[in-house]
């Protein structure tokens, strides 16, 4: 889509891996960025291991606008993202000074040890700058296009908000959606046909089971584009395409 | 883990990056490959475009034991996979003369019409081997190391459940917890020594919001590894070490 940047989600946890927790940030990570013509071309995984997160780093900060990445950034032995990332650089993973006299206060003001695992938590690649929030005693940080974010959800959305402020911003993203009662295949070739000739919308198209939450209705066609317009120009076409060949449609 | 396998999962569909859909799939996965001694050790997420399916199926196919996809098999223009996954491969994406048959057996059963885009959901890349089950009308297959799903997350699970059964395993990876009102800077130190201590297990420490729907505790550690009793040893180690510093702490 035109004038749109485009970037990369790096999730960071074994926890996630194993199924032991869902993921609750991509999708408010997708759809705050899309609002600002930010485009998640693509989402990665990676366990607590360094040499994958390196290597994931690397290749999306090399690929993409922006890359954003969410946990290991805490004070445990699992917490690796800032090592990681600064081998990334090839640079060094050191304390922020500013940072750990503004933490020790913090912490100094609630009766709390400063521990030498906590120091670990003003620690960032040199030459990363913070990007502080009123309401996280830590801030999250960027290095070149590189946004590192906590993985707690609470933490994360209030260290985006600050983030997306101070990006550069392409054309909001919008969408509309078809609901049918229609067998893809049955619909397909006409899809297929609208699609090609608007090239400057995507159309997905995702059939439903019985106890979907998204629709009561087999079938759901999403228009995604810059130009509403365009946009329900294609969603009529696609209403219209249904109604000729005797399904239920309709646009919510 | 000593004597475990490992694999990728690959989610394709843009519905999945731009936040418009939740994945449901990736956590049942990791589960049921668990209990067979498979470690989902790296997803990806992309978009409907061949260019970034065929390279993460090459990336992925080379560095792990399994590879399994999901998504993109249906008849539509934006179902791709099969297309793609026949280009990482270096093959031809062709009709399954049997499969053919047995759909048009099925749908001509139904009174409904096998449509040309229909006929998409029918082929494979050469060589592939059809995974097929009672409950669905199409088969998932193989080839080589890749194991390609269905998206709806129904369908995906009969087709899971039949790839695992003809999957080479491993040991079964067991896993218990701790949570406690500990706050992570606090315990890091002895974490990070007990870790040290049994490398043959891997601890993981979450903090858990308020609204945390995993504990009503602030922290909770996982350990997790092949032998209950070492991983029960261990568990013991982090619960003692979390009423040393004064802290509540239970094994769920």
């Amino acid at each position: 889509m035109e004038n749109t940047l485009t970037a990369a989600v790096l999730l960071i946890g074994d926890e996630l891996l194993s199924g032991s927790i869902q993921d609750q940030n991509l999708a408010h990570i997708a759809i705050t960025l899309e609002k600002r013509g930010i485009r998640v071309r693509e989402t990665r995984i990676v366990p607590d291991l360094e040499i994958e997160i390196v290597d994931a780093v690397n290749q999306l900060r090399s690929r993409y606008d922006y890359v954003f990445t969410t946990g290991g950034i805490g004070p445990t032995h699992d917490d690796i993202t800032s090592d990681s990332i600064a081998t990334a650089f090839g640079v060094e993973n050191v304390i922020q000074q500013d940072l750990f006299d503004e933490f020790q206060a913090y912490l100094d003001s609630k009766g709390i040890e400063f521990t030498k695992a906590a120091q670990r938590m003003v620690c960032a690649p040199q030459g990363a700058e913070m990007i502080k929030t009123k309401q996280t005693a830590l801030p999250g940080y960027c290095i070149e296009n590189v946004f590192v974010m906590a993985g707690v959800p609470r933490i994360m959305r209030i260290m985006l908000d600050a983030i997306v402020e101070r990006l550069e911003t392409g054309s909001t993203i919008l969408s509309s959606a078809v609901h049918a009662n229609v067998r893809e295949g049955e619909i397909a070739e006409s899809l297929a046909q609208i699609q090609l000739a608007y090239p400057d919308v995507a159309i997905g198209s995702y059939p439903q089971d019985n106890d979907s939450k998204i629709s009561d209705y087999s079938a759901v066609f999403v228009v995604r584009g810059v130009d509403q317009q365009l946009i329900d120009k294609v969603c009529e076409d696609i209403l219209e395409a249904c109604h000729r060949g005797g399904h239920v449609a309709t646009r919510p």
